[in-house]
């Protein structure tokens, strides 16, 4: 892409990891560091207190904000840019000490722009955008002036961006500040968030679970509070699995609304079923507010696979004060979600119907799905991610793209987009359907499923409970889907299901077990173990809904509120 | 895509043509067929008058409207739908046996449901839809139940579609009859219009020209008005060479407007370069009404593929009444237009700049986009193409996939899905740095060029004289292209350029031949050959701007008249 100068650096890959890794630390200001939080993978409490003994009062005020509300306080001069800067910047060096979750942190680059920021207010009385002085975080694929972009491999260490992804450039336009990119899994193809580079990263619920992945140094990052927002990408669930795990609003937009020119990425070039780069924050009027920055700017100027629709705020309004049809997807046939999920969809679904809102039953084929899926991540056999891993010496690892298969030729793969299609067609066609043309109702609206049938992995577990059919059917068919917190895990609530695994706690009926895979994830779930881990669902709209999501996102997080 | 069923027929591959040549025939009722009109393709006369000495003068007044006017005439019960049929049906007979061009006329089909859209139209006093009995030509690549789709290939002779493409269900549904299926070139790859079943289409306006391809059936019977308007497809100018060589406005909308869906091509899959489905017609009133019937229809809830942009009558009223930013492409410094080509450009842009509207040089990069281009085309190596010629045993024939070089790789399609990605994102940006920030005015809104540098190949010149820049540089990048008519070759006006070529007739001085091609195209142009033929050339606009390229067509068509 030419973007990056490539410095010929003659080294061993782990001197490269060692130099990086001491470079993180290095950016950070000495005041905001505290080497002693370095973690261990067994350590299961929760960290999230941790910051109340490190950051001032005022810090802990700055962080408590969401983004919307930053805005409007660095505004309003409550505080200035280097002010939520430094505060954001504290946290997350805390973050990366507990949860191995930043491979940058650009401060000196940070605080330069922070300072430029406020002496800007400050002489003009203005903004220079929507986003004035916010601290944003992005995944490591995201290209940043004068950083390095590794997208989890080695091999970039030691080029640096002479150009911004667009989305940086979009967000940099508002008056954002990119202080942190964030750890993923190696070339963005794992659920869980582990490289060469860091290592793996953890959730800060619970440092034994995985914070997910690929995105899930933004999913620990912004789920600690120590980024206000941030963006990660999703290709088979990666904004979504580290939103789950972390109790966030994470949006997966349908491709071609928020640019991905100039993100680094693996397998590049792929056009079956593509990455998309989407917003990840506490709140869904952050996610809101941003898409709606970055839609006002008109990427399709930046980025040629673009659509240019502007934010539609008629679909908004028109799902307010109107009966929404809403599917409830309870489970698949082959992975049954855990308790807590269970409960969390119940519960979603009675608040809706209390509310005279419509509730459909609705299931996909996830199977076919699947097997799609991965048909096209295995497409070229992990060439591609073994490529990039050699170029460094580093050692290839497990990803979505290891098969014993061979890569499949170009008519294969051709073949393989007309099975995608008809996939796509047949999903189409069932969501028509589920219009009742007697009484005069249109199709249901979206519907809200299970992120993940696992509340979260625990680490080492990933491999024996990752199921991404929820997620990556989304994928396939390209539709807008936002992750949305329903409450925490609560032992005295959320019990196990009997250990015969066929009946539930209140002693209902459960199917039983499909597969081994589908019987772990039952047998898994300990309501001790999982306690206070942050429970999530999905809300799925139809291909380039955004708007329109995020107007029903919000509808029922007053629901749930 | 399982909407065909396979009748198992174990013929030659020439018995299934004559069987197919001979149902064709067979299907026109006996008073519209004219068997003596059969002819050959070194007759260069026009057979413009021909129809005038076997129409009824009814027929003649029918076949004379546009799409626009017979739906008027029709709802308001000036002619009935059987009679328009039969006028267009009459008309197409003859085209059919002047100029090859129709792959199927299904007459019974079609009269069956003219007499239900009349019969509805008595019995209700309304309209079934805003097409209400107009006959509609599509390319032999359109499903239409009950009727064979050949994409100009033996094998599919017998198997009868049991579903209808996406287009044409909507046609039908707004009360169009779908009359006609015309020829095509094997699989849409060649820029003729030629395959094993009818051979060679021809010109209308001089018999020893092709009507250009792959959509050169469409293109002949709309230019001989003997359909009123039709659809073709469009992966490197498919519908815009037809269109010019015919005089017509042919628009070839970007990717995701109009539903492509269950349409039968070659190469199904390849996703770098996608074919689209657009209009051709003679008025731009026709190409803006059967768009808007398309787009109000909302094909995204048919075709997983489309986008959910409705008809966006605003980018129409932006653009009327204030001063236009028109790009002029002269040339790409490969291949030179012929004299009649070049001064039509030169008369466009005069009366551009006579309305007060400015106009801007321009040029793109066509010699970096053909070559991209041409290695999407030959990706597979025209393996493709042969395994569906041998599913019969038909010959293959040349096509724009044929290449000594292997097919291409995963990885390596995937590379070039990058370059290609790289050319558009270079091309946005030169659109975007042709706004003039001093003066306050955005990009240029569209420019004009040569639809082909030749204004119509003879018979058996194409090879010769190919050259597809101008066209399929516009479907690397995808955006809106229309083309449309500026008069006819006048020998007495269009002189040709001095024998030196290098000085015109009027001994202003040109560029000297870049190549062998630009030397052949630029001897071709003989003013007494060349007499009366369409000259035509093409207005391209953004990415998914087709609103707006209709309306400053419209504004262009206006100031030419």
């Amino acid at each position: 892409m030419g973007e990056t100068t490539s410095n010929e650096i003659r080294q061993s890959w782990q001197d490269r990891v060692a130099d990086k890794k001491s470079r993180i630390l290095a950016s950070i200001p000495k005041e905001f560091d505290h080497p002693e939080l370095t973690h261990s993978l067994e350590d299961t409490a929760s960290v999230q207190d941790v910051p109340q003994k490190y950051l001032s009062a005022k810090e802990l005020g700055i962080t408590a904000l969401d983004a919307s509300s930053l805005v409007v306080a660095i505004r309003e001069k409550k505080y200035t840019s280097v002010e939520v800067l430094n505060a954001f910047t504290h946290r997350a060096a805390i973050a990366h000490r507990l949860l191995h979750c930043c491979l940058a942190l650009p401060y000196d680059l940070a605080l330069a722009r922070a300072k430029e920021l406020d002496a800007f207010l400050d002489k003009t009385g203005e903004t220079v955008g929507p986003l004035h002085g916010l601290p944003i975080s992005v995944k490591d694929q995201c290209r940043l002036i004068g950083t390095e972009t590794t997208c989890g491999f080695v091999y970039p260490i030691g080029n640096v961006d002479k150009d911004d992804a667009a989305v940086v450039k979009i967000l940099k336009d508002a008056g954002a500040n990119i202080f942190a990119k964030t750890s993923l899994s190696i070339g963005c193809m794992w659920g869980e968030t582990v490289n060469n580079i860091l290592g793996r990263a953890s959730n800060p619920f619970n440092r034994s679970f995985s914070c997910g992945g690929s995105s899930g140094g933004e999913g620990a990052l912004i789920g600690f509070k120590a980024s206000p927002l941030g963006f990660g990408s999703d290709l088979g669930g990666s904004i979504r699995s580290p939103s789950a795990y972390q109790g966030l609003y994470g949006l997966r937009p349908s491709s071609g609304r928020v640019p991905y020119y100039r993100m680094l990425n693996s397998m590049e070039g792929q056009q079956t079923i593509v990455s998309v780069v989407g917003p990840m924050a506490r709140s869904i009027d952050d996610i809101e507010m941003i898409m709606k920055v970055i839609i006002s700017s008109s990427p399709w100027t930046l980025d040629p696979y673009c659509v240019p629709i502007a934010w539609r705020t008629d679909a908004v309004n028109e799902i307010t004060n109107r009966k929404l049809r809403i599917g409830v997807f309870e489970w698949d046939g082959v992975c049954l979600p855990q308790p807590p999920i269970r409960s969390a969809l119940k519960r979603t679904a009675a608040a809706l119907q209390a509310a005279g809102h419509e509730t459909i039953p609705w299931k996909i084929d996830q199977q076919r799905a699947t097997e799609l899926v991965l048909k096209v991540f295995r497409s070229d056999a992990a060439g591609d991610i073994r490529r990039q891993c050699a170029k460094s010496g580093e050692p290839p690892m497990e990803s979505g793209c290891d098969t014993p298969d061979p890569a499949l030729g170009i008519t294969q793969s051709w073949d393989l987009a007309m099975e995608c299609l008809d996939f796509r067609a047949a999903v189409l066609e069932q969501w028509n359907q589920t219009a009742d043309a007697s009484k005069g109702l249109p199709p249901m609206d979206a519907y809200i499923a299970p992120v993940v049938p696992a509340v979260a992995p625990r680490h080492g577990d990933y491999s024996k409970v990752r199921y991404f059919a929820y997620t990556a059917t989304v994928n396939l068919l390209d539709y807008t889907a936002c992750t949305f917190p329903t409450g925490f895990v609560d032992p005295a609530l959320d019990l196990p299901d009997d250990t015969s695994l066929v009946k539930d706690a209140q002693g209902g009926s459960l199917p039983p077990p499909t597969c081994e895979r589908d019987e772990t994830i039952r047998r898994r779930y300990d309501p001790e173990v999982y306690n206070g881990l942050p429970v999530c669902l999905q809300l799925v709209g139809r291909k380039l809904e955004e708007e329109k999501v995020v107007g029903m996102m919000k509808i029922i997080r007053d629901l749930l509120n």
